[in-house]
Parts: C-alpha cells; structure tokens; sequence
C-alpha cells in the first residue's frame, strides 16, 4: 500500500546507491558509522561488521526514538518560553505565506513563541493569518530605502533584532524573504548577531541564495542548519565544491559539502531526506506524500528549529542516550520525519487537494502518535 | 433526482437543438465529429452513421475519460512545479475575491504554485485570504499614475511579470480586472508576452471586455481559451459575426467563432456548456448546481488552466489516447466537468446557501471521485 508504510520504507534508494564502488563506500561507512552506531563500536572490527549488515539501511535514522529522546515532558511548573521560542526571519512584498508557515509549524509541534522579523508591507499581511504570532515589521527593502539612508536605517535594524536575540533559542532565516539586496545585507549582519550570541540558526529558501554566495557566514558554525531542496543543493555543490552533483557518491558527496562549510549541518531534501554535519550521513526515508504543493519546507525549516532547540536542552539535561549527539543532526531527523509523518496523513484525507495548511494541522497528532504527552 | 443525474445526462437540450434544419445540421455534425470520434471513423460512410446514433448525444464530451486520461500521477520523484505553475492576472481596488478563487481552485485541484499579479491596492487582502498563494503587488491604476509616467511604469510592470512569465504553464487573464484603461493597456502587454513564451492564456471576466474590443490579441493563437458567460458570448458574437446570439444555429454559430479568431477555443457557458477550437464542438452537460452565486466562473477558469497544462503535459509524454486532441479543448472540457461535478456535490449539501468557497472544498473529493490517486 502505497500511503503507510512503515519507518524503514524507502531503502531502495539506498540499494541503488550500494552500487558504487564497493572500497570506496566502506570507507565511507567507516567514517558515517562512526557517531551513530548503537554501541561504542570503535574497533575497526566492529565497524566492518556494521558494514556488512548495513550496507542497505545503515543510513536510515532511528526518527522514532530521536523525536521520544528530544522532546520535552510537559511539566506544569514550566513556564511561558522554557519549550521554546523561536525567530523567523523572513517575508517582504512578495512573499507572506513562507514566514507564517515556517512560524505556526514551530508553535503547533510546540514551541511556547514564534516571532517574525519582515517588512511592513507584509507584516499586516502576517498578523492576519494568525493572532498567535508575534510579528515585527522590521525589515526595509531598497525601494522604501533613500541611498543616504541606508546605514542609519541598517543600523536600527540591527537594533531592533538585537534586543530580541538572546532570549531566541532558534532563528529561521530565509522563508519569504526575498533577494532585495539591501535587505539581504541587513540579513547578514542578523546572522553574524546570531554567531555572536551563540544562536542556532536555521538557513532555507532565500537565505540559502544569501549564503551560498557568502559562505563566511556560516563556515565553521557547528548550530547552522542548511536545508536545501534539488536546486538549491545543486548550487551549494557547484559553489563549494566546483562541481555538479553526483547521485552515485551522493553520500560521499553530501559529506564532503557539509566538512568544506566547516561542520554546518546540512539536510537534503528529496524522495529520501539525508543529513550530514561532515561527520556522519543519516537518512529519513519514512513515506510522506506526492504532493509537492509550495511551502512544505517552510513547515520543515520551523520544525527542524523547535528540535533542535529540544535537542540541545535535552543534552544539556544530561540525557545519556543522546548525550554524544550533535543536537543540529539530531533537530534534522526530527523535523524531518515529523513533517513526513503530518504531510503523509494529510494526503490520506485529502489526497491531490493537501495543501500546506493542512500537513500543519496534522503536525500535532503526528508527534503525539509518536510520543504521547501522558 | 435532480442533484446526481450522470454524466449523460442534460441531453434535452441538444435534442431540442436538433429541431433545426436537417441538411445544415448534417454538414455541421460532419465536421464536429471529425477529431473527436472514437476510432479513425474518417470516411464520409461512418461520418453519416455517427450523425444517425448521435444526432442527439453525439456532441457530449466523455468527460470522465478526458479527466482520467490528463491527469498526472502522483509520482513521489517529482520535485516542487512539476504538477503545474499557474499565475492569475487580475485583482484590482475594486475586486479581489474573483483572483482568489481562481488561483486557490487551482492549488485545489493540484498544482504545485499559483502566482497572483494584481494592483497593490488588492494585494494585501488576496494575500490574507491564504498564505498559500503567491501574490506579487505589480499592476497600477490610472489614479495612482500621472500621464508623465505612465510609459516607464508600463515598461516595470511588464518587467516585473517578464522575469516569471517562462516559470508558468498557464495564465489566467481577467478574474477581478476591472476595466481601469491603464490597467488594461499593460495586460494586453502581458498577453502579448504570453503569445511570444508560447504560454496557453485562459480568458475570462473583463479580460474577455478588453480581446473583445482587441481580437488581435488572441486571434491566431491556439493555446488562447475565452470562457465567456451569456452576455460576454452575446458581445462576443457581435463583434466578430457582426450578429446577433442565434439559439437555433448555436453549435454552427459557436464553430463559427472560433473559426474566426483563428482556432481560439471558446468555452460558452450556460445550462450546459459548449465548447469549440473552430474545428469540433463538445458540450459538457452533467448536472451541476441551480445556484447562480458569483466566482463559479472564477472556478472554472483556473480549473481550466490547470487541466490545459495538464493535457499538454499528456500530450508530450505521448498518451496514445488523446495524442491528436487539441488540450486546450481538453482542458475545457475537464474544468467544466469538475466544477459542475463539485457545484452539484456542494449544492447537495448546503443547498440555497451554497457560496464559490463551498465549491471549492468540493474539488479535490470530485477529482478524487473521477479519478483516484492510487
């Protein structure tokens, strides 16, 4: 059957792929194996063994238990905030959809805030769809902008998003946002802020188009995120590693990306979602749905910042099972299949009519299914 | 029953046509039965025998196989786009429902994006209808332009829509236009584009006011659809046959049209709705709702896009069933039959209260009804 199958669906792909060198790919086991095996498996005699039985599904995450080991117990002593609050930086005259989706994902798997950072002219826009958001019409594109402006108006941008920043546990930067080139100046300077504060951030859509050409902004940054879809990874590779991709050594390939950037944590959209932080490759291949609407990865970039902030606390909280995990690797597998898990029940109830709004109301059964509040 | 009479049904009003001479109507069932009979019934023998059988029912379109035959699969290799981009030109001070109802019919029945270009004035609320559509605030009105200007905002505004026009599969031109002189003079610069990227345009509301007094714009043009209603038919037919709506010659007088402005295909809608490129013609009859609230035509004209790409799409990839139909008539044939199918199921439902956004819940299930995804 075609719409529920199971958590280790998909691993054809994964088959196909086995078919490239056989050395070259043990060697690449050797390195991916190496944080996620279940055991400290660190002799090179168990990791062959690993190799040998997981030659087709070695790569597939444990999604389940990574979303039951990063998300947090509902504790009435908590208050407003402590389960998350999260930043979207994004939406401008074209674009209002994008931020809204990416900002109400993150409050229905959880989030205790979700802010939005954008222009005026769709801040008005924004605040209609959702009274359950807070959102600040902040950003200036360069036709609202006088050239001799710029710098004092850059300036109180920056001040405004200052004054928020710290008490952010995860910024999304990019959805709706746009390719004014002033705003994306002022962008930067948002993730530099980010950087600075120790802030993890969370790059898709437009901010990918901002960070492949200015790739210092998030080289080297271990709580970046990328999530690029077909195109946008094409570009990312053609830029960092000067050629074009390569689904035979697609693993191969995906790590090296993410080790050039500097350990930045990057999730590959596609039939099956594979995430690597340069370190190791994980996939998610749970079945989701054929309906390829726009606006689903905003609903992945949002999610993917509420686990990872999760991911984070929980590590912090000292929870052995994940304790040697990188929480960024960690927030992809969850949003990943989450968004999967929402985005496959919808389409059982409204097949080729799903659109973006109704995987988002699906997000909050799919994680209760998986891990129930009680 | 009055609500769920079949696909065959609404035959009377043919049969009531057929009371017109028999000689004209023999000449006329020739040639309208020439690309549209089952087999290669090209002799003038089986030609006569189809006229014997079908002087009736012979013009209903198979619609239920029409819809099955161009709609896509649902394959989950496919990436965001692939299902169709259609964009909606319309949207003005005045109207910003129509322009809404036609892109979000279009999501509805499965496209990927649907783009609206409209006035600023009406981009804000169109916008916060549904964050699923994409809405660029690029059209101006007469009052907000002084004369002085009007030649470089012309040239922004076709710019503006130049650099998405190769990304669409379809246009919709008219829904929520109004009829503002300036605004008219840059969409007809838009449908010249259209023309020139070989981009089908589905015309509707005032941008059937504005080919009317401007044939030029369609005329030759085969990827052009003009879905007039009775009073823009009855225009229509003025302009170009220099007479008046003839009911007793309705199919001669319809292929008539088209044949004039060069293989248009025109969609006349009425209690059931005929549809002709100038070479056959097809009626669609099945019964849809008694209610006459306003945006079903709105519907219509986006589902038609949708199903134009589509058909296009089949076409290409070399569907042996529809290879020599043209898919613009293919297109409105599907669109007329969903949305009368939908009509029907929201009518049954809501009855006297049934409104344009009732309907259009209705799509995806009577897609889904037709043709099932899996």
């Amino acid at each position: 059957m075609l719409i529920k199958q199971g958590i280790n669906s998909g691993f054809g792909a994964i088959y196909m792929l086995a078919s490239s060198p056989v050395l070259r790919r043990q060697q690449f086991l050797i390195r991916s194996l190496g944080d996620y095996s279940d055991q400290n498996t660190n002799t090179h005699q168990k990791r062959m063994q690993g190799i040998k039985f997981t030659s087709g599904a070695s790569l597939e995450a444990d999604a389940e238990n990574v979303l039951r080991a990063i998300t947090p117990t509902l504790d009435p002593n908590r208050h407003k905030g402590q389960a998350g609050k999260i930043a979207v930086i994004g939406g401008c005259r074209e674009y209002t959809g994008a931020p809204y989706f990416a900002a109400i994902s993150a409050l229905k798997i959880g989030a205790d805030l979700s802010h939005v950072f954008c222009t005026k002219d769709a801040a008005s826009v924004i605040k209609s769809y959702s009274p359950e958001l807070i959102v600040h019409p902040v950003l200036e594109e360069s036709y609202g902008v006088r050239d001799d402006e710029k710098r004092v108006i850059s300036g109180k941008i920056l001040a405004e998003v200052a004054k928020w920043m710290e008490r952010f546990d995860c910024l999304v930067i990019g959805p709706g946002l746009g390719r004014d080139p002033f705003l994306l100046d002022c962008v930067s300077k948002i993730i530099k802020l980010a950087r600075q504060s120790n802030v993890p951030i969370v790059i898709d859509g437009d901010g990918l188009f901002l960070v492949t050409n200015s790739l210092d902004l998030v080289s080297g940054y271990p709580l970046a995120v990328l999530t690029p879809n077909v195109n946008e990874y094409k570009r990312l590779v053609q830029k960092v590693l000067s050629c074009e991709v390569n689904d035979e050594e697609a693993h191969e390939q995906l790590l090296s990306l993410a080790k050039r950037i500097g350990g930045v944590t990057i999730l590959r959209k596609g039939k099956s979602d594979f995430i690597s932080d340069g370190e190791t490759v994980k996939s998610v291949s749970i079945y989701g749905s054929p309906r390829r609407c726009g606006g689903q990865g905003d609903i992945l970039s949002g999610s993917v910042a509420v686990f990872l902030s999760w991911a984070r606390h929980a590590i912090r909280d000292g929870d052995s099972s994940i304790s040697s995990k990188n929480p960024a690797t960690l927030g992809c597998i969850a949003g990943s299949a989450l968004m999967r898990k929402a985005a496959s029940l919808a389409f059982e109830n409204k097949k080729r009519s799903t659109l973006t709004t109704d995987i988002i109301e699906y997000l909050g059964r799919s994680l209760e299914d998986i891990c129930p509040v009680c």
